[in-house]
């Protein structure tokens, strides 16, 4: 099963694809798609659309996982938001491609142990936990978090939604690392 | 010159065709793209893209333009609506269409004479600049008046923007009138 997970922003959207093979899983690639600021909303719209059905054609994903937001800062910054994920939304509703909803704090939770946890905890567990030479850019490990955590599904609904600390931690990160390698 | 007007929504997207040839504008078409409400959202997104792509495609506009939104009523409501905008906005910018936005105040100034016109007025009055038989739908009516706005940019750029009440939209609805014909 191949997972990408998508981190959509207004100037910057993460990807990240893992596959999981039997218990296993395999960092496949990764990326951040980032228009030039410089240029008109719709061509920049365009760009990020055509990168993206780039990555879902090379990737063939399986299900692809895009971050739930709960409730944007201002209805401005919701606007902007809105129209990056509705590029992202069409072009994997056109690939035909099923789409799952994973709010950052579970990723978080289900990758680092703490819902909280900062971008800097997030880009070194995604490397660990897939074996990477170096932690991924934010947004990219953002969104390596997301389809890790999709991919950990079956794993993740048997484990409690809020952090017990660090047993809990140590425990389930032992579970997706048995997974990973 | 053809310009296409959008008017995008989170559940129905109106849009509507003229042609200015001369001083004169033409009706060429219009609808309401209104994706079925019980699919999954990225469904509903890719069949509104590829609805608008095929208008794109087959009206070959000069210049689109879409709804300004100056402030959402709350940020739900603008990723909502920042989600059909983005597609529409990607279509637009992949067929190389140059995009102006008007707000929806300003066209129905220019139509109407007051910028607190009702749907209904805008309906009648759209039917009326274009001669069309019967008023169009109000998602539609409101893609024209946005259409008829920029075609008559160069008219509006002299008007005054705020109404001056009944004579003044007597004159400027005569020189659209003289226009339309």
């Amino acid at each position: 099963m191949r997972v990408l997970g998508v981190d959509p922003g207004s100037h910057a959207t993460g990807f990240g694809v893992v596959e999981r093979i039997g218990g296993v899983l395999h960092h496949r690639q990764h990326g951040v798609i980032r228009p030039a600021r410089g240029r008109p909303l719709p061509e920049r719209l365009a760009r990020l659309q055509q990168e993206l059905d780039r990555v879902i054609a090379e990737a063939a994903p399986d299900v692809a996982v895009v971050e739930r937001v709960f409730l944007a800062a201002n209805p401005r910054s919701a606007l902007v938001l809105g129209q990056a994920r509705g590029v992202i939304l069409s072009s994997l509703g056109r690939a035909g491609v099923q789409v799952a909803e994973v709010a950052a704090r579970q990723a978080k939770q289900a990758i680092t142990g703490s819902g909280a946890a900062d971008k800097d905890q997030v880009q070194r567990m995604v490397a660990r936990l897939l074996a990477l030479d170096a932690p991924p850019p934010t947004d990219a490990a953002d969104a390596l978090a997301l389809a890790l955590t999709q991919a950990h599904a079956g794993v993740l609904t048997e484990l409690p939604t809020r952090s017990r600390g660090r047993g809990h931690r140590q425990a389930f990160t032992r579970a997706l690392s048995e997974r990973t390698r």
